[in-house]
């Protein structure tokens, strides 16, 4: 990895907003009354923006599932002991987790990547990739989960991830995470970057009861009062450092990283949510090449999507991570660039046009 | 077709009830915190329930696109010309149309059927299924729609549709309509299945501007008072062949012949939830086979849906018809029937399950 940073926020350009009448244009002469593809008209305008007026286009897909640990866990804010982060990667490795399922679902290549779990190294798999860059976090609560060094070690390896998948001919990406523990984390970043209460969008994660939430609220305030200075110095990567995770700033570096390389990349929950909400505060103009997935089932979730101004695409009633909705995002890319590229013109098709 | 609407009829039974605790038991030992896959467990457990208990399936899937004419037209309630009810089944036939591409997106054959178009038959094809019942209706705002003769063999029609499905080996269905100016037939059904005021739920269909809306809301509540003494008889097949259409009649059909054989339909938009609304009033039972695809663009979809107590599962802005939500639709049970027989369980990874 010889990348930097400051190469990576450089590369990131806002897509050309006088392709997007071109795209119109294009779609208002399909055989369907004008706008009646709804939404999958406007994915298909933003691929073909993506792709900088080439076809718009989303296969090989791949999204990588990064997995990290959290000291946090040690007060007992999630119901899952923290062993299930590397059983879990075992899980993924060996195919029979929700994301394994919906990525064969949806035609979606999945990998791996070990961002920062606990404990011995994982053998090789066909299915794994990038490097670990630290044995968990520490305690947010507590201290920095992470020294500036680190996080941007982590940025930099969620980058790195988007620039081979690139050189690989990949042409879509999407993001997902594990890690016990981590609406945590994700919850103060959601809060330090969009200025939101936790008591506001805190919510039970993998199913704690109301009393767990007050408590795990509690401890997300004490968090945000601990490292008070570092939010007013408004710097994106250091509130990523004291707040985040590895897998979360992993995932924030491969967001970076698909803008950087003028990928499309899907992204999934709450977790993912949090990853794409730093690094928008990085490189706003990452927001040209995200789509967030779908509404997470966690209660917070609405309250965050006012405060970005978005609407993700499905309202599923999803909370696992993984990347389960960002898999069933790029279904739709997919159906939307094959609107764009493969659908007859009223001309060709002998049809009418309207009025 | 020797099939009778009353065979039809007492063919379809409510699913097991028995069924569903099973399959939450079933879901609840995979490897992700209960309930988190949300609506994807809801379809995984209906699925297993309309099996009766078997792996849950929904491949080889098909939709049918029923097209017929309207006689109604002649108000001048769409912006299209009525030649494009033929010129649409023409592209459907070429493989150039919306349904095409998103067909081909979700893997699920398409199956177009002239259940009631104006004009010359339609030659042989192999994407092409089911005979005319007649060439378009009368206007529904001057008499009735159709016969009831006509109304029931346009069910017939459907029904047998589903049947043939069955014989065939396909596993679930999804319907698509085509018709210059039914959204009108499809509004005054609402209205008259579920007691909606026209002024309520009428929208723009194709185009129409808000002049345009205001006229065609009159024109059904013209059409509401002509046939007052049909509503308040309360006969669901009289009120169909009043105010309905062939394709509309040919999809109520195809709702209640899934229903009869036991498979699973994905509702489309606007027309088919008309067609299912006059279904379930044939024969409640249908609810458990049907599954609503998505929320139509049309403006009235929301009021209809609170009356109907129903929330669908994609609101993507589509306005099309044709069966381009129910082919999204039929990847979300797909993806759904793998979850349920794909993902290992905690056991059998070695996951901890949550406390």
């Amino acid at each position: 990895m010889s990348l930097t940073l400051s190469e990576v926020f450089s590369a990131i350009r806002p897509v050309d907003q006088t392709l997007f009448p071109v795209a119109a244009a294009h779609l208002d002469n399909l055989t369907k009354p004008r706008g009646s593809l709804g939404r999958l008209e406007e994915l298909a305008a933003r691929l073909f923006a993506i792709s900088g007026g080439a076809a718009p286009t989303v296969d090989p897909a791949r999204i990588y599932v990064c997995a990290g640990d959290h000291g946090v866990a040690d007060e007992g804010v999630s119901l899952f002991p923290q062993a299930v982060t590397r059983q879990m990667v075992a899980n993924f490795l060996a195919g029979g987790a929700g994301i394994n399922v919906l990525g064969d679902t949806a035609g979606v290549d999945i990998r791996v990547v070990d961002a920062g779990c606990l404990g011995e190294p994982f053998a090789a798999h066909p299915r794994f990739a990038g490097c670990r860059v630290a044995s968990g976090t520490a305690n947010l609560a507590a201290g920095p989960a992470m020294s500036r060094e680190v996080c941007e070690q982590a940025l930099l390896l969620g980058a790195s991830l988007a620039a081979s998948a690139k050189a690989e001919g990949i042409k879509a990406l999407g993001t997902g995470d594990m890690g016990i523990a981590n609406t945590t984390p994700s919850t103060a970043l959601f809060c330090a970057y969009l200025h939101l209460a936790p008591e506001a969008i805190t919510g039970p994660g993998t199913g704690l009861d109301a009393k767990g939430v007050c408590r795990k609220a509690g401890i997300i305030g004490r968090a945000l009062a601990l490292h008070a200075d570092v939010l007013a110095s408004g710097d994106p990567v250091a509130i990523l450092a004291a707040l985040g995770g590895l897998e979360i700033a992993c995932l924030a570096g491969l967001v970076l990283g698909a803008a950087a390389n003028k990928l499309p990349i899907a992204v999934d929950g709450f977790i993912s949510t949090a990853a794409y909400t730093a690094a928008r505060a990085m490189a706003p103009a990452v927001a040209d090449y995200a789509f967030l997935s779908h509404a997470s089932a966690e209660p917070g979730y609405q309250a965050i999507m006012a405060a970005m101004g978005q609407k993700p695409l499905l309202d599923l009633g999803l909370r696992l991570g993984e990347g389960t909705g960002a898999a069933l995002a790029l279904f739709l890319l997919r159906a939307s660039a094959n609107i764009y590229n493969n659908m007859a013109t009223f001309a060709a098709a002998g049809v009418s046009a309207g009025e």
